[in-house]
């Protein structure tokens, strides 16, 4: 496990749940984490209720040491800190790992989802590319609340094998062999989740908020199915489901961002204010840079954009919003 | 207008702020809220800060009466006493007129949606029926909180025609022939929301919900996939988009029955305790019924009528239906 958040901290979980814990390695960049969980058993900032049952061997700050003997590498870092987290391995590290992604964002500069990252700079075969979706909060399955995870991989034996090692009485999977739809629609969630937050902050109410997000997955549908256009149903809860779940979630981060936001907050103080960053933030600008490749009509993001980077009055381009949703 | 309840008080609003109220004409049973509003201007009952600017010869307990010159006649009571309501008119009174329905559900004992009911009972042409659905809480219709309406109707003049009378500063519109699956839809989602209210009830979390209304938006897409199959976007605000907002809404009285189910209480101290009915509960009877013709599969809805109607165990239900959820 490569991050020391709590989905990081929520997958260790369900994990020790399942396999022996020495078969578990924890890297975070942390070292007072570390020494805390070492001693403790929890990890002192996030999920801290969540017991850690992992040999103190096991967790450590050493990358290249905690991913040594691995079969599986989770990555579980914000995609801000992916190159960064990465700056000290190379393609032979990686060699014959498979690679889940648990990140939900796009890799900075490069505007590459992370399968696309690890593909093409690690050389990662896509068949060793798994990616982790919700609908899941962390924090409900520290409370052990059912949830449902799916697994995304081309390669069904990958998936099934990772799956296997996630499913327990309050886990719940299923496989898929869309990783590019399921990584976009992860990344694209938190962007309509910045949306909902500011049309609530400008004074929109259920009943819009209930035609923005019906347009939203319409918005998601048309994007991967021109990066990517295979036989999927967005319906399924990795797409609409994790849409539901960070859109109408009041602990969403990227909500409460939105909020203040359409309440009239700057981007900067918003963010001071939050102290910590809103992945849709971040989503929002690598989309659209990607997405003047596709031209997708995405008519929420492109609202979101203006206002997040363009400076554009929230009250007003949600009214102009409003004029192309149905 | 018959009914004076607050989805037709919001529908008066609507139709006051775009036509000459003289040509509006209300039909209520209550004479008590009749010499209310008369007096007061306001109904007392239901969204009561909306101003009445009918004139007082327009408002009126006698039906023949009160749909005599109207052209179009929304129907705007609970389905449970449409056919009581109408029991005095028959065919000739409704001849020529376009039918409205505003009602989202099936009428008792014959299991028929509205408009399947008008064309059989009172000889009302297909063309002649409309339907009207959300998402759309009256209160925020008061509230003048921008909302979006579908009219629906095998004609596009008439539903273009009456959409035209809806549309407001607050309230935007979009059209549709597909009165069938409309109405289905506004029925089926009051089922899904009493399944959301019994699971929150029962401890599941948002992770859960989230999978619950994914998978319950592929159920009403099979059903109405089955009953009329013919080319519809299941995502769009009419049938999604009122789904959200129904489950979602902390107000609805089909979630907080559920709720209480959920919880332990039983339908008859619920509906006590609630003192008014849940659509849902009758829904999902009708449903079952209905559905023996289709057979389509639909485990939320089972679940929900195996609890309601054949007093299984809430707990024991859920987690039997978990299982069939991805």
């Amino acid at each position: 496990m490569i991050g020391g958040g709590s989905w990081a901290t929520a997958i260790i979980k369900m994990l020790s749940d399942n396999i022996t814990e020495k078969e578990l390695f924890w890297w975070m960049r942390n070292t007072e984490a570390i020494e805390h969980i070492k001693k403790y058993r929890h990890n002192p900032n996030y999920l801290s209720s969540v017991e850690i049952r992992i040999p103190e061997a096991n967790i450590s700050d050493q990358i290249r040491e905690m991913i040594a003997s691995a079969d599986y590498v989770v990555l579980n870092v914000p995609a801000a800190f992916l190159k960064e987290t990465l700056k000290e391995l190379g393609p032979k590290d990686l060699e014959g790992k498979k690679i889940v992604s648990a990140i939900k964002g796009i890799v900075p500069d490069e505007n590459q989802i992370i399968g696309e990252f690890l593909n093409e700079k690690f050389g990662v075969p896509l068949e060793n590319i798994l990616v982790i979706s919700g609908p899941c909060h962390a924090e409900e399955v520290a409370l052990e609340k059912l949830s449902y995870l799916t697994i995304a991989s081309v390669s069904t034996v990958h998936a099934e094998e990772f799956a296997g090692m996630l499913n327990t009485r309050y886990i719940r999977t299923n496989v898929s062999d869309d990783i590019f739809g399921t990584e976009y629609a992860a990344v694209l969630k938190n962007i309509y989740a910045v949306a909902s937050g500011i049309c609530h902050g400008v004074g929109y109410g259920d009943n819009f908020q209930a035609v923005l997000i019906s347009n939203a997955i319409r918005e998601i549908d048309r994007f991967v199915n021109a990066v990517h256009p295979i036989s999927r149903d967005i319906k399924e809860s990795a797409y609409l489901g994790d849409l539901l779940v960070t859109a109408y979630s009041q602990f969403s981060r990227n909500r409460t961002f939105g909020n203040m936001i359409g309440k009239g907050y700057t981007v900067k103080s918003a963010q001071l204010e939050m102290n910590m960053i809103a992945e849709g933030y971040y989503a929002v600008n690598c989309m659209h840079v990607i997405n003047k490749k596709y031209k997708v009509d995405m008519p929420i993001s492109r609202a979101v954009y203006a206002i997040l980077y363009e400076k554009h009055s929230p009250v007003i381009e949600m009214k102009l919003l409003s004029e192309q949703l149905n």
